[in-house]
């Protein structure tokens, strides 16, 4: 299934809505609609269907997810009943994120792309980067959706893009092996991590991680895939800038696998239902790797075999109000 | 106002209530409770009063923060109100984590702390450290409350606590002057990053961050001081293990204040209600600094004056079931 969120007008102002993507006849089902007349043709009340519906079906995919079994199930059930109404054209969809993840990792699964990006900033690869899966915590409550506008930092003259996939997590986990791991992906997205690559630079040499290089704007979707329609590890990915195709690589070079990934993850921590565990760029799957970056307007379309295309444009960039000053050591 | 988080059993099960806490007087008053009889009193139906008073004081302190003037003076007014049942005694309370965070990251803002790491580990202090307020972003969801056990991950020899503040957000904002980002701050509370220094030496080598060295705990509370009641930069803070002192320090030598912390963390980011910053550790604040790590079983209290004790007792280590195979570089 093809699981993704939209934004419709309420009376109470835009509301998200679960929506399964039938990308082949050009149309997405309102979940919630399609099974509130389902509810109603059983004999529901209009507002007991109602309220049933939205408690099976909330506006958070993290939500949903974490209903489990009853999710996936509830979602084919409704979208077999559904009798019409609950049927929009694709066409002038407004997409939210595909997931609202409780918390986002983001890793660096890729060996060629930490070679290229190591060699381009006269680095050796670090030698940890062949011991343990590292991450990086990402900011969810930046992500943005599939043809928004991405805002740029007046703080960045190195705008560059990501072609990353995006697992998500279906169930809880702690202390998890690889197999056992891999019964916890629910599904894969596409995930471009944007990042601006002057800051990046200069706050990563303070060994916290990026911060304001990546937390501006991380793009996820244009939905969900469950894990059960895709081999994760033969994927075709590419990035097109202005229609121009600047990358092109495959999942199957991870050097990390995602079970493993998700695995050590869990080490002494808890996955929750609806986590967002970026994959790391695939080879060539950025600017900093081609040495060139992007441009205010330019639209980026990330396509993955099996998934779709993630299109964004970058925005102009926004002016600065305030920096930090300077401090001294102390003597 | 003293505000925090505690269990409560219910018929489903345990259930997140909101207290204003009386140190003093040795007792908290359950928030929605004393609503919920306020409203009674005045002529609301008992179902009716519930589902009023449960969405003013939900179980979640960053949904109640997320209302704005309206919790505040609600908690103030049902706490004047209260007849008696609301009242519990502190004796015995299960303490939650005071905050439920959407979002949790931890800067480096004292010096001292930065100078006495960067010399036992053998470096120089970075210079990005001197010239932007650097952070890292944590995982909110493990953190644990006052008189919790810290799960101790079997992959760590080296388990060490850090004495901080953590400041909690009561509003949305984004592009803030530090002029600004002063009445963004709803409040105070204690913050103790745990930290393995062992895999958090070897993972920050990649430059991605801290990860499995500091995300599977972070202890936050007892509760929270609301700003009106504390001055941020004059507040003494003092570490011990086992009743004995390691560490004391104060606020007052912060070298990024808390309102820059906040203005360069809304630097193209909008920052939302409920947000927990920790301002890093105090100068002397940590074993690293000292030289010495905890056992299992230590007792850690980090007492901050005007705010109280937070206590933790270390576990035992957990068995590890799997570790990443290293992998060879390409040739």
């Amino acid at each position: 299934m093809k699981l993704g969120r939209i934004s419709l007008p309420g009376p109470d102002g835009p509301e998200a809505r679960l929506v399964l993507v039938l990308p082949q006849e050009g149309r997405a089902i309102d979940l919630a609609t399609a099974e509130r007349q389902r509810l109603e043709r059983r004999g529901a009340a209009p507002e007991a269907a109602r309220r049933l519906a939205r408690a099976l079906f909330p506006g958070s995919m993290a939500a949903a997810i974490a209903l489990g079994d009853e999710f996936l199930e509830g979602a084919a059930r409704a979208a077999a009943a559904e009798g019409g109404d609950a049927s929009l054209p694709l066409e002038g969809l407004r997409w939210l994120p595909a997931i609202d993840p409780p918390l986002m990792r983001d890793c660096l699964a890729f060996e060629e792309h930490m070679r290229n990006a190591s060699a381009r900033l006269g680095r050796e690869v670090p030698p940890v980067f062949y011991q343990i899966p590292i991450y990086y915590k990402g900011n969810p409550l930046s992500l943005i959706g599939h043809e928004w506008e991405v805002p740029w930092p007046g703080y960045t003259q190195a705008m560059d893009y990501e072609l990353e996939l995006g697992f998500v997590v279906g169930r809880a986990g702690r202390d998890l092996t690889p197999e056992e791991a891999r019964g916890l992906i629910f599904g894969v997205t596409i995930f471009n991590d944007f990042s601006a690559r002057d800051i990046q630079g200069q706050e990563m040499g303070g060994n916290l991680g990026p911060a304001k290089g990546k937390d501006f704007a991380t793009a996820v979707g244009p939905w969900i895939v469950t894990a059960d329609e895709l081999d994760l590890l033969s994927l075709e990915m590419v990035a097109r800038v202005n229609g121009q195709e600047w990358s092109r690589g495959s999942s199957g070079t991870i050097m990390w696998r995602p079970e493993e990934l998700l695995a050590y993850i869990s080490w002494g921590e808890t996955l929750q239902p609806g986590e967002l565990v970026g994959s790391g760029t695939v080879g060539r799957g950025c600017g900093l790797e081609l040495g060139r970056f992007l441009n205010p307007g330019d639209v980026v379309e990330l396509e993955v075999a099996g998934i779709g295309v993630l299109r964004n444009r970058l925005g102009q960039p926004q002016p600065v109000r305030w920096r930090p000053s300077p401090r001294q050591p102390a003597a």
